[in-house]
This record gives C-alpha cells, structure tokens and sequence, in this order.
C-alpha cells in the first residue's frame, strides 16, 4: 500500500478526537504504530483468546475496520505484532546463524538470554509464550517465527542428517530454562546471575548442535 | 475429617436427583473423587483463571457448600486435583530419587516421558502447565508440587554446593523438550520415535546433574 493510500484510510476511518488537528500523510505510519502497540499490550495482558480486534482498535483510539484494513485477521494481527516485538533481536539472530560453527551454541544461548533480560523484548515474548501454550492458532504463529526463521536457519547450518531435531532440541533447553526462570520463577534458578546460567547452558546447545 | 462427619456432609450438602437411593457412608469417597475427577476436568478444558467451584460443583453434580467443605478454596482444589492426576507417577517419581546416581539421567527423563506420552497423565499435566504459564497462584502450586518434591530431593542426592540449580538446568532441558514436542509440536521434535529423543536427552540431563 502507499503512503498516500494509506493516508486515506486514515482519513476515512481513524475516530478523531473532538479539537485535535487534521491527520496528514505522516500520521498513517503513527497510527499503524498505534495499532501495533495496542495489540501488544491487549495480547499480553489479556492473551490470545480474550483479545479481540475491536478491543485492540479501541485501546489504539480508531475504527476496527482500520485494524482489518491495515492487517486482516486477528491472527495476522498477531504475527505482525510478534514480528515487531522480535525486531530489536533480528540482527542479533542473523549473527547467531551467520557466526563460525564452533560457537553457535555460545551465540545461540546470549540471543535468548539477551531477549529475555531485557524487559521491554520480555513482556512480549511472555505474551507470545502465553499465548502460544493456550491457544492453536497463536502456537502455529509461534511454530512459523521461532522455528522456521530461526531453527531451521541454524540447522541449515549444520550440515549433519538429523539437524533440525538437534536445533530444536538445543532451543528445548534454552525455551525450558527461560519457563523455570522467566515465567514459573523457581529457585534458585529464577535469581542467580544470567552468567552462572550461561556458563552451564551454552556447552550444552553446542553439544545439542555439533556435538556426536 | 471421619468417615461418619463426610458422610453426614454428603447426606446435608449433595445435591439429590429424584429415585435416586439416600447416601450411605461409602458414598462420601464417591463424592469427594467425583469432584477431583469433575475439577481436574475443568482445569483442563478452562483452565485455572475461569474454572470456578461453581463449575466444578455443577460438573460433579454437588452443591459448591460441599466442594469448599472437601478442599477449600479453588487453589486448594486446584492443589489436589494435581496431586491426584501426578500420583500415577509419584512411584516412578520415588524410583528416580532412589536409584543409583550413575543413571539417574536416564532415570529422570525417562520418569517425565513417561508421564507425558501416557495419555491418561499427559491431560492433567497440559492442564497444570497452560495453568501456570499463565496464572500465578497456578505457579505457585506448580513450584510446590515440582520444584519441592522433585527437584529439591534429587539435588539433596547430588551432594554438591549448586545442587539446586543443576537439577533445574536439568527439568529445563526435559520441560523444554516436552513444551516443544507436546504443546508447540514443533516437527520433526513433535513425531519422531521418543526412544530417539531420549537417547540424546538423558546423558544431558545426567551431565547437567553429576558432570563436571
């Protein structure tokens, strides 16, 4: 879509509020920005199920028809707001598959533990996980990011007949260590430094992707 | 509580269908276990944040006076019902603990497999998990239930300073691999033959258990 298309849709279907200016061209981007910020905070606060397109339309102060209009479904919704919360770690995850082989694992476990000490990568990511454990639809969402953009880029990589499930089974550590930390907090694992965890996970990817 | 006091709460509190026989005393288990069976149902198929003891009551065909007389409140429930839905497994449980510390990777995971490739415990078990992914009371109950009677009696095995946060490094790698292969079904993880999945699993968790 244009800019200028895209202009229009706003025109034609953002609520305005009573005494602000009228929306020009620069405003589209904004208001698809509003959009996706919404949905992030409704999917995570309320989960994929409870979300619902007006819910988000009206948390962002516009139509739902322009929700539909710039992404369709709800679950396209989703994806493109799991798309823009993975963004800050896209190069960080180039890096992870691009990097020598004998430290994949090292780049592979910093990735992880990088998105998730961060708290504004975090909360989405919960939100995805959330959403993922409890809902089909957002799992499949969760199965096409996660593990064909980036398992299956790493097992590309590998070069070995049984690498995808040696990919997945190195993100099983990585996913089960950030559940016990992240989101059922057990202790000590839930307060010891990321350093400690690191130090003892990252052989163990390695060993997941090249080792015998 | 007495036999005799359940039942005289039964014959107060149990909702009577017309030609049915009055209750006797052996009635009271029948109560009690037709309310576990009746909640552990609703867990799974709501989830904890909207199951309620009406709910649970309506499903066991009880008045809610006498669920909060058997359990308490909806935690205390919840509490119980996954105690009950776990104790299939809580011989084997013992058997992971007791056996000696050479293979007590092998042990472990073939313990959490087991009970996840059982259909008849792998229901219970997603209920308690989409539970405390997404509430925290849930969580709650989970760490108890986990992390204290398992984890915390493996690591006391081990005899070593970290011996906590090696045996939760090594319940990572198995509830990581279990959330990819039965909630995510992340493929080829999700298919392939189980015996092939632990083979490459259990000598991690044994690595992270007594390795260096």
């Amino acid at each position: 879509m244009s800019e200028r298309e895209d202009a229009a849709a706003v025109s034609d279907l953002t609520t305005r509020r009573r005494g602000r200016p009228r929306r020009t061209e620069s405003d589209a981007v904004g208001t698809r920005d509003r959009i996706l910020v919404a949905a992030r905070e409704e999917f995570s606060e309320r989960g994929y199920e409870k979300t619902s397109v007006r819910g988000i339309a009206k948390a962002a102060g516009v139509d739902s028809a322009l929700v539909h209009h710039y992404f369709g479904t709800k679950e396209q919704v989703f994806e493109a707001a799991v798309e823009v919360a993975a963004a800050p770690a896209l190069g960080a995850r180039d890096a992870v598959v691009e990097g020598p082989l004998e430290d994949v694992g090292e780049r592979f476990t910093r990735f992880i533990f990088g998105v998730w000490e961060n708290p504004a990568t975090r909360m989405p990511l919960l939100a995805v996980v959330r959403s993922a454990v409890n809902n089909e639809t957002a799992a499949t969402v969760f199965r096409r990011l996660v593990a064909t953009q980036l398992l299956r880029r790493i097992a590309d990589q590998l070069e070995l007949p049984d690498a995808e499930l040696r990919a997945e089974l190195a993100a099983a550590q990585l996913v089960g260590t950030a559940m016990l930390r992240y989101v059922i907090k057990v202790e000590p694992l839930a307060s010891v430094d990321v350093e400690q965890i690191i130090a003892r996970v990252a052989p163990v990817v390695q060993n997941h992707l090249t080792g015998p």
